[in-house]
């Protein structure tokens, strides 16, 4: 629904610059902005890349030179106010009987006991959700869909902003969780929802147990995910990707189609996909990988190897292991 | 129950090669099959092995050479078939209220508040079921036995088969879970049935929090598991072995009596036990590893070391890191 | 409340050596006693730490030369006579009903769905503690707390005492945890409860999911933790310390103030802080880690360059890869 950024400034108490009769339709993160996003900066270092975004207006602590198109909001402390907004716009409502009455569920649709649907859950048809499993407000679940128990959909974005005396704010979330057809998550989950825009797990896709998947993550079709990994915020992991257990992914990065990363690797950046395999911490190409860790079983003779050597060479001069 | 091949053939619509008179007890994975097992084998790879194996009947793809006294099944996609079976035989039934009426409870057994139990759980004597924990079909508990809260046991096997457009169906598992006495599992623990066998804990064995143990897992008698723990399918952890926090252990190896394995260690495949200590990814004994964890640590004197020898023997040579 | 130590050596059949008029206060780990603290010692190794320990009573299994001031109970299994006194003074009781009639719960706190609070929990105002949590006996929650769904706060110690025959017996916890005001906790967590003293989560600090806490753990003011990280017993995290996901941390170690720990990390003993930074299994300071990780990814070419070399200078002799 657009809004009036001259509704938004006095909710805020924003000073405006710029064309005060546009108006905005999404509260966007800077990861993520298109016409028609309210998008928020405070930090001088992403000044530039805001201003010449596709933001139609920004709330900014500074009156800055900008495109003619663009429209500022001069606030003291742009997060608050961004923050502020989101609570107005998406205010939290706690989840007061066992399944919201607002809450939609599908035909042939199982909710076992003790399972939780929130507010504005829609659940499509043919789905099971098993015992004790908690389906957080908005959450939108396709068909054919089996939850676990025990598990947690929809959860708060971990998305902190530090304040000035090290203590912390909990940035407002309000994307959703996006579960698509055919999919399966294990028991012990926690899917959490996005800041501003949406968690999406792929048609098809399946995790194993206590899989985490952090605030906006986008995982592709037909993925398969073991037990116990977890990915970071933003991240997307794109189509028939298979990941094994324990492995941690980072934040805001690109896993290519068809990659397989192995158990316990520790993925720190984008990796391309074309069936390529990844492990070690940091991960890498495996062949090369396993090179690595051959080599390594020689290391502790290679060292005595080259302390023989030094001496045979430089007789007057210390070894590294004395 | 034995049933006549006759039958099976009738349900999954397949040509019998043999003795159509027969009867089978079990429907078995390849791992694991005996006398009165039905199996299936779709994969050339593996049909030399099923035909020799102790399996009784194979519901196979292909009309092949094999012993007199087995028995050929032969259907265009044998896991399908195999799948049918394992739905008609043990079909899924949802659970419809917190304790099942078809559950046992033992005397002096405790199940907190939220607890679910599933159908046909059996739960011996003296036993404490934390508040929201979830025992699942046909879970089998000894006495004594203590389960802290959020656990959820008996969840289906993670065991997907892949198909040619590259989605993947479950496999239907009809194992289940068996607990012996004195066993205490922690809070948020995932522990899945077998696919065709069972999952089982030893009696004694004690699972701190978060650990997950895969499908057909067997863990021996007295072992201690750290937090955050995690077991793929079908491994043997036997008797006396201690595992610190967040080890992952690959699928379907063996973990020798009075093995300790170290915190974050990966273990790749089958390590003795004998009261020998690993440690690493992929993980070693501790004594050579922490050799090489040390060696590692002089690694970049080392490299200039061997730089300064190359410059001093081979002068018109370019060194490694330039 | 003191009790004498007369009544003590009753209840466990001990023999008094010293003063039998003094009266005890704590039961205390040997870890950490002070004056009025009553701990037990049955291995030779720790006798002289307990005896010239803060602590007024120790039941022990020997007769030993002691302090004038200190009051032996002799017995033959101080474990056990320990262990008696702890269930003795405060039993277990299970959770009869979803909220506790003796929890004490503040105003304008939100309970959602599911919500389990055991005996004697008490929880601040404005807290929402979100649907299927389980918050288990004499948990202390403080105000404008968050808990997010399906998490476990106040489980027993994982503390397992290995008895001759090779089995376990737990050590009876009667610890809490303790929660301050503006913490956040994510969904699935476990915290434990202290063996004998106080799991502590420090004002304004945040955890991410499926977060485990081990018992004692104490950790300070404005903490961040992200998802599947892990903490074994009586660990001390001082203030302002940033934990990435999935780092495992050791028990009894100490982690410093505005020490930051990069993604699956392990640390295996206390690390000071001052802004340093630590990556790596097992941890080091990033700086130096770093270093090392780039010295492997030369590893191979340095083995080939290494015997280069050593072909060169002693011809006769055969090479490391050979």
């Amino acid at each position: 629904m657009p809004i009036s950024v001259l509704d938004i400034a006095e909710l805020i108490g924003a000073k405006i610059i710029g064309d005060s009769n546009i108006k905005v339709t999404y509260l966007s993160e800077i990861h993520k902005v298109e016409e028609g996003s309210l998008m928020f900066v405070d930090n001088e270092k992403y000044y530039s890349q805001s201003i010449y975004s596709a933001a139609s207006a920004i709330i900014i602590d500074k009156v800055v030179d900008c495109p003619e198109d663009k429209v500022l909001l001069i606030v003291d402390n742009p997060f608050e106010a961004y923050n502020l907004l989101a609570i107005h716009y998406s205010p939290f409502i706690a989840i007061m009987s066992n399944v919201s009455p607002t809450a939609i569920i599908g035909s042939n649709t199982v909710l076992e006991p003790g399972v939780v649907v929130g507010n504005h859950v829609t659940i499509g048809d043919n789905c099971l959700v098993r015992a004790n499993t908690v389906l957080l407000d908005n959450t939108k679940i396709g068909n054919n869909v089996i939850i676990h128990a025990n598990s947690s959909i929809g959860n708060d974005a971990f998305y902190m902003k530090k304040q000035k005396d090290g203590s912390y704010n909990r940035w407002h979330s309000i994307g959703r969780v996006i579960i698509e057809d055919n999919v399966e998550i294990g028991a012990c989950c926690t899917i959490d929802k996005g800041v501003s825009g949406d968690t999406i797990i792929g048609e098809g896709t399946k995790l194993d147990n206590s899989v985490h998947v952090g605030h906006g993550v986008v995982i592709g079709k037909h993925c398969l995910l073991a037990a116990q990994v977890g990915i970071a915020g933003k991240t997307i992991i794109q189509d028939f990707v298979t990941i094994y257990g324990q492995v941690g992914i980072s934040k805001a990065l690109v896993v290519g189609e068809g990659a397989t990363i192995l158990a316990k690797a520790g993925v720190p950046k984008s990796i391309p996909g074309g069936n390529k395999e990844y492990v070690g911490i940091p991960a890498g190409e495996s062949r090369s990988k396993f090179r690595e860790m051959v080599a390594i079983r020689q290391l502790p003779d290679l060292i005595k190897k080259v302390n023989e050597i030094y001496s045979a060479i430089f007789k007057n001069k210390s070894n590294i292991d004395k």
